[in-house]
């Protein structure tokens, strides 16, 4: 610790050192509980006489701003509560009034925050939810599935065998054996990318942010499905893209409303998820496939997959993706490994043309260097071990069983006019209530009742889905699903039975996202 | 494997495997040695006869495209080069023709391009140099220094502690230990910040990008010191930024020049190295620092330091990062475990102000979510146990060793003329050749004799610097500097001899990074 000690002045040394230890504990910079430097150590720092140092921790304690332990040193109260406001500078005085900060952001930063705040608004209440809801509202995978153990021995060889190069600055396009591995493993969904046709990046959100940077300027327009992933929203949106809505029918986004955009606004790209489409779990139909990567040849208008994770099906056979279709090398594809086996350690890749992968590369280089190598070599070792193969095929069983028990219950317990899709891939499906029911003005109801949902018009760009909403089953035990229905069939069933449901006048207005 | 299959087709089953087969290795999707899927998996997979994939497997061996070894299955041949050249379509003809992507770049994109190819042109030679070769153009720690087995102990306990934790999605900002622990870690620099103050991001790198997203528009301008470190350049310029050269005296870069800047162009941010400058290893002064802050202050422009590692020090104490010294909260400081421990870990922090970090933050989560949580929490422990500690300590000998090796033996070898910068902190210095002497017309030649460094012009902003270059001393063995040196000296006291060294007509146009 570095403090600064000013020797020409009337007060005393000690004096200074706690007045400095003082402030930082009241600003929160020495939290409660942390151990102060020991006094010898700390009069060696600051060439002062231990006695110095000892007077000032005493007076620290006598304060009550510290507590002595015999023989384990001192350390910053535990009933300490920092004060927020503003910083104060080395004498106790008020700082210099701060830079005006809100007055410098960007334009992009300006657009993140109003959809930020927008998203917040609507989903902030299931955010809250406690460990008494059943929460249906995360589409994350389940932790308890975690493979952590074979992972920890893997990632131990790998740092034991190649721990120097893994630490060290390596190639940005990713680890070479990893993009080698992904070129023959992706060939059981179909795709066939060379491994100069890969890029690894940190989760399929680095995906969508840096397609953004390689192909949109502001003012451009971006074609998306809708609903649709509200992240890949946020992005494009960021970028400064104007976004135009397609809906999505039964099997798949309807062509002929992306044709009439196509040729109205030329957009630069389309935002798709084709196998497992989130929020409603459905995959589209290979007609649908077809006379989409037709219309996006006539018009070379690159479509940018999201792949989710097409282990993830819960038919016979996964629905062939898009991209093992596009003979035109028109689909940019995003892939990753965090629904199937980690989030945390934001992995993904994206499988394009080269002259597009060389172009994201650059970008990546500029966004982050790389992607951690050790974290990719790990993974490799995983998988070459067929341990993700073992790993995939449990869990795609188990998030299936929740997905059946999830259908039965709302089958048995929804009221009539309730309706919901039928999920082929993914963690999620869509509910739509009866028409003049709002899933938003739900949600408080639902939460005092003890279950949660994500209101379906946080995947909708134009403002609509408010009779939507999204349940996740990937994360919620089997034992719950069905109590967690009951609860939320009982909301629904008191809002039908409301008389001012209809009255327009009360429904809320809808964020949109 | 996903063979699609024409059930109705006159050629055979076992003829359609073997050519799909056959078109994967030609493509190089199936790489030499790969193993082909067991038959009986492979027919299982297929819906076909076990004897149909045999027959395939069977032909493609007598076709050379694969081998067989008894007991242990079929694999791609060895000597198999995959054919460049367009992606064929699955009844071996042409694809479509592609999609013309270069037409589809955004301006970022564009401009990240062009300076990609100068920087290539300009460190391309350096970058191929081979064994024989003392290089000192990479900037980089030495891995040899690696607490490798170290960090493999602390990331195996984490594991096993918090694994269903760390690798489920996490808080964007980080790992709330690690931002607790920097908060009094930085303290023994003069850094003060609070947790919320601090944004953990993936590497210095990021930081740079998060900022320029934050705070700058297109056509912006950035004032920027120089020389100066390339990767910030590029970022800046690649989110359309103007950058104003700042040059460095001394005792850092020019107050009065800065003024003159943000009086006449306003820029948004101004970008500096204060205490490890890349290239030269100088540190500002207090009096400079005293005077940028001011001005800084006066004109409302927050100044980004990118503080390198200042326990990378050689003096007796470290200087203060510029931030220590900032009352007003006006230094946006950008701080790495990169070049004390892990580069490849990609793990750094940003210290702001709390509304700048909360917008930071949402650039952040847009950005790739967060950074790896397992990460994080590894590194943290690895502190908390003081294994950085005594890690640094220990490289930060060992550096300045080197450091004084290289000084030494410049001040004996090289020719009269030739200057060098003190090196008070960092990874190299810069060299200054005599008037005339061009660097990178001097790099193929030093090659040839068995020396690599980095011209000095990749510093520059604005096309100058071509007589200095950049000898990195981290990551060369001691026993090696003196030679490397000797080497060097041997080509500069060529060039000086030559008698056309001064004809303009030869001089290399310098590419600007």
């Amino acid at each position: 610790m570095n403090i600064p000690l000013d020797r020409d002045k009337a007060v005393p040394l000690a004096r200074q050192i706690q007045a400095y230890l003082e402030r930082l504990i009241h600003d929160g910079l020495l939290g409660p509980g942390t151990k102060l430097p020991a006094t010898r150590e700390l009069a060696r720092a600051l060439d002062v006489n231990r006695s110095t140092v000892v007077l000032a921790y005493e007076e620290l304690v006598a304060s009550g701003a510290a507590r002595s332990h015999v023989g384990q040193g001192t350390f910053v109260a535990e009933g300490i509560r920092p004060q927020p406001g503003p910083r104060t500078d080395g004498d106790g005085g008020q700082a210099t009034p701060a830079i005006d900060w809100a007055g410098l952001f960007s334009r992009s930063a300006r657009i993140a925050e109003a959809e930020e705040e927008r998203r917040r608004a609507l989903v902030a209440p299931a955010a809250g939810a406690d460990g008494r809801v059943i929460s249906f509202a995360g589409g994350i995978p389940d932790s308890g599935f975690f493979p952590i153990d074979g992972f920890r021995r893997v990632l131990n060889q790998v740092v034991r065998e190649e721990g120097a190069a893994l630490l060290q600055y390596s190639a940005v396009a990713g680890y070479a054996p990893l993009r080698r591995f992904l070129s023959t493993y992706l060939l059981r969904f179909g795709l066939e990318a060379r491994p100069e046709e890969i890029l690894i990046v940190n989760g399929s959100q680095q995906g969508f942010d840096l397609i953004a940077r390689t192909l949109l300027d502001p003012g451009d327009a971006v074609a998306i499905e809708q609903p649709t992933y509200p992240r890949a929203v946020q992005v494009f949106r960021a970028s400064g893209a104007q976004l135009l809505a397609v809906p999505w029918a039964a099997d798949g986004p309807r062509v002929e409303a992306l044709e009439r955009l196509l040729e109205r606004h030329a957009p630069k790209l389309f935002y798709c998820q084709p196998t497992c489409h989130n929020p409603t779990g459905l995959a589209m139909s290979g007609e649908t496939a077809r006379r989409l990567l037709a219309a996006a040849g006539r018009h070379q208008v690159p479509i940018v997959e999201d792949g989710f994770d097409p282990s993830l099906h819960y038919g016979e056979r996964p629905r062939a993706p898009l991209k093992a279709q596009d003979r035109a090398g028109i689909v940019i594809y995003i892939g990753t490994f965090s629904k199937i086996l980690f989030p945390g350690l934001r992995l993904g890749w994206i499988l394009a043309p080269a002259p597009l992968i060389e172009r994201l590369t650059a970008a990546k280089q500029l966004a982050d260097l790389h992607t951690s190598t050790l974290l990719q070599a790990a993974v490799h070792r995983f998988c070459e071990r067929k341990l993700l193969d073992r790993h995939a095929a449990r869990v795609a069983r188990q998030y299936g069983r929740r997905r059946a028990l999830l259908l039965r219950s709302l089958e048995r317990r929804m009221p009539e006019g309730v309706r919901w899709t039928e999920p082929q891939g993914g963690f999620s499906l869509l509910v739509t209530l009866p028409h003049g029911l709002s899933a938003s003005a739900l949600l408080p109801r639902a939460l005092d009742r003890g279950v949660a949902f994500t209101p379906g018009a946080a995947f909708f760009v134009d403002g609509g889905g408010e009779s939507t909403l999204r349940l996740s089953f990937s994360a919620v035990a089997e034992g719950e699903i069905d109590e967690g229905v009951r609860r939320l069939a009982d909301v629904v069933r008191e809002q039908l039975r409301r008389p001012a449901r209809r009255d327009p006048g009360e429904r809320v207005a809808m964020p949109l996202v």
